[in-house]
């Protein structure tokens, strides 16, 4: 290796640029209107003074804006700067730096005029730095400076002695205008940019209510229609909340059907599964025939938006023996010797309702594409969230390129990934786009579980990239707690999930507290995949005023809308957990304790993060009971709570902080 | 954006591989008879069975050699492997991973033979993949590995069955013939390669004893000599040192020569401070003459070598006004606009006795070329290990230049940094090529300072690159500890140094517990730096025996030849800090509990972590307190200690689990 002065650092040095997930090998993310805060380690040899900005741009094709970051940790060399993201999109950042001769000349010549030194090199020396910075004005033509500095020009003339000279230099305008017109040459930059990928706010931010259209008729005998489903809208607005997720819409094959609860084969006549896609009607691009139109779903989507519900649609890359590309592209899928086409097996098991397409065939480009306008498709009809069905059976390079190719044209486009395996996965598919998962939240109850849990998921940087949509529920999980709890379980749950995170779902029925299980199963009896369900969903015991509470608390309190605010605190009994939210801006506190033992009241002492509140040690603060409804004053740390899990398993406390007003403060 | 297959993910994901330095920007460092254990997330969707390799080389030029990964956390798709590391230099390490469709096949159809279903799809499925793997066998002309396949078809003739034929695949024979001539062209490997240096063992395991040659004499008013060293090794020797580091040994200037204890100007006949480098006699690359002859310093780094000590130079890139370089090289110095040379300043204080090179002039490759062969110089006078005198107020790009080049000449080159700077910049410079680093370890007294700084620095990623020299004091740092604490304070400190990192050292003069201070200052009384000073070595409250006993322990026990191996454990009483360290193979284990109060006796109950040192909870462990040599059979976790600072302020305990003998054992 001979001299090279190309080497990897450079004088100045930029490190740990934060946020940053895999040292910038992935985006990290955000939401429209979020405010993205960006911080770097920046040093240089020496005592130089540096200037550091962040640049920033909503598009690999512009220029960057750039603004100053500001040292906010000199010991530790750290820099920052915020800024607000106002487009959807795929952001580019990076950090830029340059050492300032004439403000380092400015510190020393400061402290030897201040030492009574003699000045008359440092006169000299910065009339060099000024006149360089002269010729870059001229270069510009930047008139109103070059005015300033002839006015500067002239009072160094009339400045009798080196020390006037100097403190010319020194003066606020010497100061501006050279911060105005600086020497770059010497700047380093980060290479290469961070991305974050802005995304809307529902990505972030929302209430999901999942159904199977066909069970929201009123015949068991008859499947459900679009127009069932928008005679529902009114009640599921009502509930409070902003997502309605379909499991899948398009035509159920006719070949394997499965009948109720898993049997095979299937009575004449059995609705089958709407996971087995494709038939005589279509495929992913078509709607089942027996829950309307086209156009029908349309209508639904408009009606939605009227009350305020976007609708997800559920993406499953599988094809029952009837769809239309078996015919169409045998070269999608893949055969066997004796020319059988290849189905679903996990030996011994054999799912022969199934076959999947083949990614990595020769034809590949022209199924990724089929699969990419599938999704424009749905787009075009209006939806912009797409759950995604089973992701990790397919390629994480898929993903990736079909998600990216999908927002550059609908960049308010919403996934979530249904990655129910091991962690890896998991994160992966989050890493390279999906905007949501769902997570292992419904197998974690007790208050370690949950602590652990949610500590790894929203205090960690598996936050920059990963949003857990916390479900309750699903189709596929009725979880043993909410089997043996009952309703004082399905009311705990629906406290955590809606409050743990910014984005949860139920599965519709759970709002009825529906808990038959196949038995030793985790799996629903008389599962919904299977049969058309009729439900009277204002039956006794149902818990729709707790839900609709709820999603009422989450819209009302700002803290609630955000993920990576979640805190756990102090609470002395182990059945009981407790937690807090605040805001961004400070201004909306809310305090969470919730008792997760489903059988017993239990009481706890909650210890209050009163530094954490901005108070004193004896600090006073306002509490409203958000569920109960009731106010009170409370001062000091701790306070106890009773929580009958039958009656009320949790308490949601608004709170406050009472600043004590003293003498010398204006408004006495 | 259209179709793209060459994705950044690949079908193959391989995240997470550890160790690594900012994603494997920087190299890892490891010494040479280390192992090296390599981990990554492997996985792929579906459940197609993987194969990993670990990839590595010792040499960027030459080919990969290869050993298989051992899925050590399913659950978590975790690969791992270890290897020894026996060659010094920069090795690279990569992971490389495919997919196994014969095995994949293997398991499945295991399955479905088991359960007794159809298997004639199989058998053909098998024999194709069969088939192509003889194909690759032929290409190489593998002789054995063709005859045994011949017998597999040999035996697949005689089969008389589907069953019988899957069998046969299935066979312990055809599974190693597969597994040897794997079809690997899908194969994804994690570019760019990682990097480990591989530096010699004191680069991680030395005692180091710091000394100024001019004082080893016994003449105050006569500069000792390398001779004068040379009569000192044996002493030092014995105390068990490893590393005899010398302050600069250069010509020492003799304009503007600073006087005893910084005072300016020197009387005639100062001897100056070793940190002004350069005079009529020459630079960087000669001795002072007073101390010696080059020959005669050849002959001090034999004669260390005889007694088991290495020989450490200190380089300081600074210049005195008589340095060669600024009459031969003025384009290597910065000048003001009246033509003076630019000395050292930090407002208002001025050192004129200083000047520095500039590193950004037009001239610099011939600077950092000439710099470099002043490293080599040494090294060919036998020097391996150098301390760089504040390496932070160069450029950092210098130093990460200027040590790749002196380790291509010399691998087992060693660098210490003295980068008392802020932490962002200690940090790089380790991560740039400096071996090991000074740290903030002397201002660090407390049990909880202790315990966060020594948990920052070994515990967590920053020990893969930066190896902490725990000095007790040097020539600028006489501690307030030390200073008020008193021999007591001595013992304390040079027990944490020893044994808590497996490199430190002591600036000669500690053994005497010499402590006069400057008034409010941390700098020494009549300073070394700037006078000859002459002890006598054998003092009355000399620690000298504590020191050498250290030493002893320290060789004899492997866990304290290790770095990351520090673990923190339980001490009821806030002055008694505790910890232990195990070896590599488990073989040795040392709990150490030091008393932190140098005043004060203090009593505490040690926790055992028995279950890490593999007892059940009513286990018990030989002790033996190796530096008060009593030995003792403890039972259970909690076991008392009295520390009395004045006596014995610390317990070195090796420790022997007993592991209890059972009936079935066969050794009963």
């Amino acid at each position: 290796m001979t001299f090279d002065p190309s080497l990897r650092s450079r004088p100045i040095v930029i490190e740990n640029t934060r946020p940053s997930v895999d040292c910038g090998r992935w985006p990290v993310k955000r939401e429209l209107g979020d405010h993205l805060t960006v911080e770097a380690d920046v040093f240089k040899e020496g005592h130089g003074v540096l200037r550091v900005l962040l640049r920033l741009r909503d598009n690999p094709h512009e220029g960057w804006s750039e603004r100053p970051m500001r040292l906010v940790n000199t010991g530790l060399d750290r820099w920052q700067a915020t800024v607000p993201l106002g487009s959807l999109g795929r952001w580019q950042y990076t950090v830029a730096a340059w050492e300032d001769p004439f403000a380092s000349w400015a510190k020393d010549a400061a402290k030897k005029l201040d030492a009574g030194q003699d000045v008359a090199l440092e006169a000299v020396e910065a009339r060099r730095l000024f006149d360089a910075a002269l010729l870059r004005m001229e270069a510009e033509g930047a008139e109103a400076d070059l005015i300033l500095a002839r006015s500067l020009v002239t009072r160094l003339t009339q400045a009798k002695t080196d020390a006037g000279k100097v403190e010319v230099f020194l003066s606020p305008e010497a100061a501006g205008l050279m911060e105005r017109w600086p020497d770059r040459s010497g700047q380093v930059v980060h290479e290469p940019p961070l991305e974050v990928v802005v995304e809307p706010l529902n990505a972030r931010y929302a209430a999901w209510y999942e159904i199977f259209p066909r069970s929201q008729g009123s015949d068991p005998g008859r499947s459900g229609t679009f127009d069932d489903c928008i005679a529902r809208l009114p009640e599921i607005a009502a509930m409070g909340f902003d997502v309605l997720y379909l499991v899948p819409i398009h035509p159920i094959g006719e070949t394997f059907r499965k009948g109720p609860n898993n049997s095979f084969p299937a009575e004449e006549g059995a609705p089958g599964s709407p996971y087995a896609i494709g038939s005589r009607h279509g495929g992913h691009k078509a709607v089942h025939p027996e829950l309307g139109t086209i156009e029908d779903f349309r209508r639904l989507v408009a009606e939605a938006e009227k009350h305020g519900l976007a609708l997800a649609l559920d993406i499953a890359i599988q094809c029952s023996r009837d769809h239309p590309w078996i015919d169409e592209h045998p070269e999608w899928f893949e055969f066997r010797p004796d020319g059988s086409i290849r189905y679903a097996e996990n030996p011994p098991k054999k799912y022969q309702d199934i076959v999947n397409v083949t990614f990595y065939g020769e034809h590949r480009e022209a199924l990724w594409n089929e699969l990419l306008s599938m999704f424009v498709y749905w787009c075009e009809q209006g939806v912009r969230i797409f759950r995604v069905d089973n992701p990790h059976t397919k390629p994480v390079p898929f993903w990736e390129w079909v998600i990216r190719e999908v927002k550059e044209r609908y960049p308010d486009a919403v996934f979530l990934a249904e990655a129910f395996t091991r962690p890896p996965m998991l994160k992966m598919l989050a890493k390279v786009g999906f905007s949501q998962s769902y997570t292992y939240f419904t197998w974690r109850n007790l208050k370690w579980e949950l602590t652990d849990y949610l500590t790894d998921l929203v205090m960690t940087d598996t936050a920059e990239y990963l949003r857990p949509n916390l479900f309750t529920n699903t189709p596929d999980i009725l979880p043993e707690y909410l089997q043996r709890g009952g309703r004082p379980a399905f009311m705990i749950r629906a406290v955590l999930a809606a409050t743990l995170s910014s984005v949860y779902g139920i599965y519709s029925g759970y709002e009825l507290c529906e808990n038959a299980a196949l038995p030793g199963r985790e799996e629903y009896l008389d599962s919904e995949k299977y049969e058309i369900r009729v439900r009277d969903w204002d039956q006794p015991g149902n818990i729709k005023d707790l839900i609709t509470a709820l999603n009422r608390i989450r819209r009302d309190n700002a803290a609630l809308h955000e993920l990576r605010n979640l805190r756990f605190h102090e609470a002395d009994d182990e059945n009981v957990l407790f937690y807090s939210k605040v805001s961004f801006d400070g201004s909306n506190m809310v305090f969470v304790a919730v008792n997760l033992d489903p059988f017993e009241t239990h009481e706890a002492v909650l210890e209050f993060p009163l530094d954490r509140m901005g108070l004193p040690e004896d600090g006073s603060f306002a509490v409203e009971d958000l569920l109960a409804g009731s106010r009170r004053l409370w001062r000091g740390a701790h306070h106890g709570v009773r929580l009958d899990p039958a009656v009320n398993p949790a308490a949601i406390l608004r709170v406050t902080p009472w600043k004590p007003v003293f003498f010398r403060d204006p408004y006495y």
